[in-house]
């Protein structure tokens, strides 16, 4: 792969898909593509560019009534070995790292930031690093740190991949872990001890029994669930384990609250057992009765679905700015080794954005 | 501690534990005791000594009616940091690594060693390395390998800690483990998969429904149990996991043979269930109805229990030797950081086996 300085932004948004998968950009190894795109935007003299780290923001400053951000992380999840990359060409597919998740939504972005010279809307465009790993290296989540001034809006597009639907809001998220304990012994005298990891059957039992309904929020229908995502346990195979450990992870609906769902683990489901928060994440709600929301899928005209998984559009969320999830790619390709994404999608979704905005 | 090259077998036969076990001998690192014991035992004209590796045996050879073999291992777990040596007394107990476990009993094997010149048997005395370690390295099973010629006898008598009482034969046990498969997917969207996790309840319960009654073996009772000694699974907080293991240790009382042990498990416990057999050892019936070890337990006049743990008497029942563990000490401390022994307890031994062998 050659080193880039600039981009073309005039050429063809599938090309410009590939050009961006081209460049690498795993997590933390963001800086060549942070760099190009940093150098291409400034060269458009309506935009205003800041550069954070490896992230970068364009906004036009038309001083009109309402502010559209459009976001999107530039990295990906490592390549496969041999790699994934470059971008080939098969059919209806451009296949390759990155192509769904989710430089297919930055190219829209791109092309859209070069050809929106007089937009209905102001707009911002996000481009930030580090979402594919842990929330400590979050590039929006360092914006919002660094720079909350040059991110108010009254609505947020998110670019992630949703399949030519629009997707509202997102699930909270805890992980816990539940620990059972008993005695050691020698295995061989079991009866002197107390086995930690018989009593994991209580915990199985009760994830069983803790599963939650759907909920409907705003309108939309949102999945909950309850689900054990690690298990450990035992010293040696002569040993009766005094000590077992599982990890659960609930999903729930943005209508309720992060303390809400913590207390439903603790008080509720696990009730007398031990039980350790690792980790939690709010919700979003989709806030589709918002007038720049309502707007927007009025203008589309695409149907509009709850969004199951955790995304940043929570960030905006926490902000007070609706956010939703709509750009080109399917989900189920995210992180596969045989990542691809439609080209048509592409295509419909820069001509859906700039329907809008134009 | 010094450097001792030759025991004092004449002294006290408490002092002479203490003398052992101040000559350090962790599993793989029993060369220097081994050492002593031969060059001491060399000395002995009555006594024909063979060395092998770290294995010293050293045999009388009257042309009695009858051979008894009285066994121990030399080596030790790890001392604790700081060292449970050198030994302390403290009231009626000696206090330091391989007090119990078992340089006790060892001591009373050489105390015999020397003074029986004209027992009522004729004598082999097996000193060996490596017990506390995994099974390739045990140095009686070496021993069986390179000089079975020298392990014949009609009655073994091995001087494990058994806390004053006789104790015979030992359980089998069987290790596998039970592997559970399932779909990963993300746990945002956990219904696009299949929990391997959730499918460990499935094995917990079999374990609860295929523990075994307790059975009687030549008029003793042994304890059968099956536990769940270990388990793992899951890849990430945020995967819905497709494979879990649990690894499960089955003692059989020695009725059983290890092919049914095996069968039990794979055909009837965990039937339908992917189980894959990690480890078996054959039990050991207690043969306390043949003439050698009735003589015996008539001698010493003492209780006679069902040893519920393996232990290397399985390695003489499978050479058709019938054999019991008796030896100084209290299993409990076996291992034990805080270690120790009733020093009445070897010499009880001691005064038991010279009544009986004298």
């Amino acid at each position: 792969m050659t080193t880039q300085t600039v981009l073309d932004l005039d050429q063809d948004v599938v090309d410009l898909t590939t050009a961006l998968c081209n460049i690498p950009s795993v997590s933390l190894q963001e800086g060549q593509l942070a760099d190009v795109i940093e150098v291409t935007l400034r060269r458009l003299p309506h935009l205003r560019v800041t550069r954070d780290g490896n992230g970068v923001i364009a906004r036009t400053e038309l001083g009109r009534a309402e502010r559209v951000i459009l976001a999107g992380h530039i990295d990906t999840v490592p390549l496969t070995d041999p790699p994934n990359l470059p971008v080939r060409r098969e059919g209806d597919y451009l296949i390759g790292r990155g192509t769904t998740d989710m430089k297919g939504g930055v190219a829209v972005q791109l092309a859209l930031a070069a050809s929106l010279t007089e937009p209905s809307r102001d707009l911002t465009f996000v481009f930030y690093d580090a979402e594919e790993i842990s929330d400590e290296h979050n590039g929006l989540a360092r914006l919002v740190r660094h720079r909350p001034d040059l991110l108010h809006g009254d609505f947020a597009v998110l670019l992630e991949p949703t399949d030519d639907a629009v997707e509202g809001g997102c699930n909270g998220n805890v992980t816990a872990q539940v620990h059972t304990r008993g005695t050691a012994a020698h295995s061989a005298r079991p009866w002197m001890g107390h086995n930690a990891i018989h009593d994991v059957a209580q915990v199985l039992q009760r994830i069983e029994e803790g599963q939650l309904l759907d909920a409907e929020v705003d309108g939309l229908t949102y999945r909950q669930s309850l689900n054990a995502v690690g298990i450990e346990g035992g010293i040696a195979h002569n040993v009766i384990p005094d000590h077992a450990v599982v990890t659960v992870n609930l999903r729930f609906a943005p209508s309720g609250s992060p303390e809400k769902a913590v207390s439903y683990l603790t008080d509720e489901v696990f009730s007398g057992l031990e039980v350790e928060i690792i980790d939690v994440s709010a919700g979003a709600r989709p806030g589709l009765d918002r007038p720049a929301a309502a707007a927007f899928t009025e203008s589309l005209g695409l149907p509009v679905r709850a969004k199951q998984g955790w995304t940043d559009v929570a960030r905006f969320s926490a902000l007070g700015i609706p956010a939703v999830n709509f750009g080109p790619g399917e989900a189920q390709f995210a992180h596969a080794d045989d990542e691809r994404c439609q080209v048509a999608q592409i295509v419909a979704c820069e001509e859906a954005l700039r329907r809008w905005l134009g």
